[in-house]
């Protein structure tokens, strides 16, 4: 039976708009609608991420081609790269930098921690050759958010340049490729914005151009090219390749979506699902894996795996008795947490409580244990109704 | 105004069918139902390459990502390789080539010819140490097919692996893997399949699956990896990164249709709408790209441009009179050739009339030449009434 | 801002499949595969009825057309009409008998009761005349049902004739026209189906069929006319008038849902959902419009409104504070109750714990009232967690 | 196999939006959302249709509900009735008129000539007790149109009530309420404006108001009252019944196209796609059924079987072997003659070589005549070319 609730950190459930977008006729790339039309939801892309249209590229394929094309692009043998790693993605993210550059660092803290900026203001000054630093803002296998603007502030000090991914933050809290001052900030639709996988969404500043164009070994001719797209929105201009026109479709929904709902009411509904979930999951008993609720995420809420529980047997009864989808943990946190996705249409206080209540019946089905389910959902209301209606 | 009619190369029009499956609710990667439809889907792939799910693979991008894939993973600094150009889309893929192998050699033909059999025979014996031959089945910017299964038999016999594009021949003409002898078959579900693009298709033989392993830069962990794929598709694996769930979805639907409606029934209303616009072409006075009609597509007919036309301006005033949208030539071709496209939904007779009238409506207005369009009309007509009903 | 849980006694929330179904091409009516598909799924109708295709009507109109059609095509000068009255809609339908029948009674109960069959034994006993008897099933209004199999038996003997108005009940539980022994049973696709409204589905006895053609006031050459609609179904027959196309593509698709699924299995979760919302009403210390639980409905929990409640007011804030969309009452209940749906889509058990603690928050909001939402989640989920998995 | 080309009187192929449109979520009737969305869809309605929200109703069911309500509720026993019948419906719309009406006059003319409006103007000089005449504008199953407004002059300087069956000719012609005075207009979305079946709107007159108010016998509580919806289309009043939620979805995209696109653009494409069909016709050395082309309708083309064709046949012919869809006539006119529909989406000229190559080569194939498929295209292209492009 198809799940009814998609509570997941991705894919996640797609807004109605979103799906009926993805039904509209599919055009020749090079039809003149079409060509407008793209250069139209590339200009819409550059609004929502606070840019303009020369410093946003949408890359043809979900954001690990945005990560990997990023790596592969800005980091050459001259540069030294810090990588900064707080979980799972942050630490991946390590590998496609290792590929590029001359040099490598990494500040690695335990993967319920987040990066403290202080401490990386020392790891700065004691190596005042890193050119280019990581950050993974929201690592989402954890659940946890760094604090990008503090460490972009640091950064810029510092010199360097700073490569963000906010695949799984952007759209669903306050973060923006000015607010954390990114060279190159990657993200897609895929999370917050509600669509469908399939594209990545890169701003990329002045300087991120620059160094990427005097990259002898930035891609070129290559799906993993950022270079092949700049300017090719323009109506007037060809595509280095066939764009993903259903995706692009979608992702003109999303954004007209995100737009109109206004960013400050849509993270609003995100931070509250959120701590409604997180109340809900103490009230419960149960533990948060984010060594501290002030950097747990508004978008995704990581519940440690309770002592002698096989997660993937929790998420699987779940799922079948009550036909809600949860995403596990990655690597090192997978069997450790569940994750509750918090994201694009299911940002909304409710699904919390769905996700509650199906949590708790899950362990205590499993286990035989008692699980003060009421607790939870009463817990999770009280957020609720305590909070201003979301929609003024 | 949207176009009516989108008969062109691709992008190309989808099957209603389709269009509802984009519109499927968004599955979380690895909710049970998906793992088990991925697998499913990736099954009927290989049912319709011929072969089967452990040498077929799908790629999360548009096929560019399936051919760049395929030279960077097969082609190693030991190997040379034989590049066999008779159209821009051949000649493009040995800039890939170019990029991995040893040494390298083309064989070139004029774009509006194709590759002999037995002058290809010639360079092999010539050339003993070529390891990989690369062959782009139907050359779209020319419309123009190769004799793909005799080449792959002159191949196999040399003993060197094979690349075949057959991007836009694939589901449209009786061209397979096994019938090429292809070692790699890259496909996408963009043309005559009639699906939005962004996925690749692959049929993988045994000796290309080792050659590839045996790759030491074959990528890995990279988006161009094709190895990272390989079981990937058991609902027991997981995925390198997350596959566009929409478009797999939309797959699907298109999958069903060929494998239901039949490849050959399929094949012959594209050849039957390619004849149709042929006949019509020549009785209005024009010229097919084509030196031969023999190897003329049945995908795609490409007309030669009269002279003193500015294609463009045909092409936009077609567009602006009958919203009929066609496609242009690229790089050489590109002003000298028109493209109708007879692929997926379009791939029935009577669209070749929609283009023959609009083409010739267009040159006659553009140019103030007569151009007798009923003689084209009738041409085609005496085609299609001349063939057998195609749904016996 | 659009609802995001739609839990209402009809339009209710429609399934993904007959989402997309209402999205097919439009086809004409007359052409040859639209005859056919509309035979088929007028199959499908009977076989959803456990009767026939003889014995089948679609009329297009939602089910207030089959409703007063079966009253102007039934009911003649010469008969005596028994309406049973235990709701808004029960004693609504006797407005329509009256306009046709020759003499009128009604059997009439408290609206939070139902007809007691032994009671309607003795009517029957002192009017041996009646010769038409009305029962409405389920009177939504109230959320009540009547024991239509009982009182089928009983007007059996009596030889009279039975209307059954089952038209929110029908696909939520065990009611079939040859179960009650109804001669006309009256049903549509937008409630426990999960269709949009649109459509009526009739189940007419032989009985019933003789009686109407016998009828000299029985509407023909209208669209309120069963008649006309006699083997109309038939591909090789014309159709009195256009049928309502999308609607039917939408029927075609929740029938193979509810055939496929299979109807215990779909009765089993709504009388799950049901239950778990009546224990969690209760648990808040809320009061079931029902006087007694055993007849109140698996598709839809009325709840008596809290003194000094504005109902409507009350749903309001819900709907505004958590966009959970409920239905008031209607006539004599209006303001009185407020209406949980739990059909098709929505009837599965955790939809019941949406609904509870959206109504818990609204009267604690509106109130000041302390409500226990806790006790009601947690009753509600000891239901749903005593209970089989719904999915063997 | 589904038809390609759905070329035909309606049910009509559908513009995609308005496809799309059919897919969004189903609101309950009374969440506020759908209150407001369906004032603000009977505003556009009324806007539409030249008139405002009091003087427009939209009745839940195809335009035959529409026409048989018209007729129940204004017309009554104190009624001179003055039928006007140039063909099929113009007839049957007399057997409506007779239920009601205390005396009939029927004005009949053969079913290829349309009314003279002097010989109108002497019959209602014959008749002053004439209190109502009933038009049919378009009789679709001719193809021929009345002249209305010159009709309604002569009606309204006579002083009786005016019916106007405008159903398949709004939106595809410059017709309106105003235009030719009716006190009733009876439309629907299903024909020119490219929706499906399952709507009826209306326009209706101060006088018109009051002569069904007056009517004792005008429906009320009924799915046939026209009364029941006065002023229903307020957000804060009652709907009688529950409404059609799809369609007036489907409704909103379709009456957006058309007010965006622009009555005027739409009403020339409609005309400049009929005058190439018949122009073709001619050519092709068939006739059409109109008497004098002058009154030939701009949303369907009738043409004249030619002797010895079994209709029925050819049509299927057609259908087979191209997958167009075309009507036949209807009671009088069937097997006489064949329609080729422009309405909606299909009201493009290329539409009309689509048809007019099918039909050519149906009656070759089914007769072996020769038949000069050249000429016709040629002609059509001629007309099209000839005109300014569509869009300025």
């Amino acid at each position: 039976m198809d799940p009814l609730f998609t509570l997941t950190t991705g894919p996640v459930d797609i807004y109605p708009e979103v799906s009926r977008a993805l039904a509209r006729p599919i055009s020749y790339d090079y039809d003149p609608v079409f060509l407008h039309h793209y250069e139209t939801v590339h200009g819409k892309v550059a609004r929502a991420l606070g840019t303009d249209a020369d410093h946003t590229v949408i890359l043809q394929g979900e954001p690990v081609l945005g990560l990997e094309a990023a790596a592969a692009s800005l980091i050459s043998g001259q540069d030294t790269v810090l990588n900064l790693a707080s979980g799972v993605y942050g630490a991946g993210f390590g590998e496609w930098a290792k590929r590029h550059c001359g040099a490598f660092h990494e500040m690695r803290v335990p993967f319920n921690e987040v990066i403290d900026p202080q401490a990386l203001s020392a790891v700065l000054d004691a190596h005042p050759e890193v050119s280019i630093v990581c950050l993974c803002h929201h690592d989402t296998p954890s659940g946890t958010v760094n604090p990008a603007d503090a460490i972009g502030h640091i950064v810029a000090n510092h010199g360097a340049l700073l490569i963000v991914d906010a695949v799984s933050s952007f759209g669903g809290m306050a973060i923006t490729p000015a607010g954390c001052q990114a060279d190159l900030f990657i993200t897609g639709p895929n999370k917050c914005l509600g669509c469908p996988p399939g594209l990545s969404l890169l701003a990329i500043s002045d300087r991120a151009w620059e160094k990427m164009k005097a990259n002898p070994t930035a891609p070129r001719g290559s799906i993993l090219s950022i270079l092949d797209w700049e300017g090719a929105q323009r109506a007037d201009q060809p595509f280095p390749f066939t764009p993903s026109v259903a995706e692009i479709n979608a992702l003109d929904a999303a954004l007209d979506r995100y737009l109109s709902e206004g960013p400050e009411a849509i993270w609003a509904r995100h931070a509250l699902t959120a701590a409604a979930c997180r109340a809900g999951i103490k009230a419960m008993g149960f533990t948060l894996w984010a060594a501290d609720e002030s950097f747990a995420s508004p978008t995704c809420t990581a519940v440690r795996t309770p002592e002698g529980i096989d997660e993937q047997a929790l998420r699987a009864l779940i799922r079948e008795h009550h036909r809600v989808t949860l995403s596990s943990g990655r690597l090192e946190t997978l069997g450790r947490l569940t994750r509750i996705g918090h994201m694009g249409p299911t940002a909304h206080p409710l699904y919390a409580v769905i996700a509650l209540v199906a949590y708790g019946s899950g362990v205590a089905t499993l286990t035989g244990r008692a699980v003060d389910i009421g607790a939870g959902a009463a817990a999770a209301m009280a957020i609720i109704d305590g909070a201003s209606p979301l929609t003024p």
